[in-house]
């Protein structure tokens, strides 16, 4: 439609996930009426993280180094371990500040129609790790669906046979809910995993 | 809050128009995880495009010559100049195969308030064109909202005392719309504009 180099651009930028074919032509003629010293940025920061942007040899959180800086901290608890599905949900759990330990990102969750299975995530990685005696908990905190349940409960069936206490984060109301709009399988855990309310 | 590399990334997208903060993030971790190939090509497309990519010297459109496309094409009537706010509008006119003329693209239309007057749009540049006698129509394109709006009476003003024909987009109900929906403005549009139903 547009002319070789533009078309090609916007192309390219509608293979990105979330980015339709309108959104696409605006970002095409941003970046063709944008700033070009603004553009070099963005050009060079992509570069950037495909060159040096690497996964931590131990927890497969994105690292610059050969260890992500939360393995490198050596003020975080050893004992513990949080193991979640992306390098998102790692932030998403440090923005709680609820966490000390340190993570094991597996990479995805078992779904097996789209193929993947638990030797396509870093179990094997996670074993390895426990073989470290100081660990003592491992929490599951992968993702509440059903994709995430199902690798939850591979993963506890897996770890209940090596003797360390595993735990998975509660289910319940979300803080600043509205009871009435809550799906009944959330009030339904939610009833579950009541608590004593005096404590 | 992520390491330096992916952070920075983060942040230049998400100073692209219409990516907010968690869909600069989702970008990030897809270029991320990304083949480098792909990367490779995208990165390729906005520097061709940035390097390659002009604006035609004649009528604004976008142009990988000192002439655009439509500009350079002998097939096109000379006589009919669309004039229209935006590059992308060219390509929305040219779409519906309607228009064979040539184009006028002004580069945006009148806003007072964010600082655009006549002198900020290519209306010199328009005038320029008109020394050619074999101009003999003006169709003004420009979007039907309140700054299209006032660019066209501005340009009609101007025009009509050049003794060119100057026209304009009719208004009306969008075809595959529904009447109860129509707004009242474009519905009395389309009662000022209604035509003979035996033509």
């Amino acid at each position: 439609m547009y002319e070789g180099a533009v078309q090609e651009l916007i192309d390219e930028l509608g293979r990105l996930p979330g980015i339709g074919p309108k959104s696409a032509q605006r970002l095409a003629f941003h970046i063709l009426e944008a700033d070009a010293e603004d553009m070099k940025r963005l050009v060079g920061a992509i570069v950037t993280v495909k060159e040096r942007v690497k996964f931590c040899s131990v927890c497969g959180n994105i690292a610059e180094q050969d260890l992500c800086a939360i393995c490198r901290d050596p003020r975080r608890d050893q004992s513990i371990i949080c193991v979640v599905e992306e390098s998102k949900d790692v932030l998403a759990v440090e923005k709680t500040r609820a966490f000390r330990g340190r993570y094991h990102v597996l990479g995805g969750s078992i779904n097996p129609i789209a193929g993947i299975g638990p030797d396509q995530l870093r179990i094997r990685e996670l074993l390895n790790r426990l073989g470290d005696s100081e660990i003592q908990e491992i929490i599951i905190a992968t993702d509440p669906n059903l994709e995430g349940e199902a690798t939850a409960t591979y993963l506890s069936r897996m770890l209940k046979t090596l003797g360390i206490t595993v735990t998975r984060l509660a289910s319940g109301l979300p803080v600043g809910g509205d009871l009435e709009y809550a799906d009944e399988v959330t009030l339904g855990r939610a009833f579950e995993g009541r608590r004593n309310a005096l404590t």
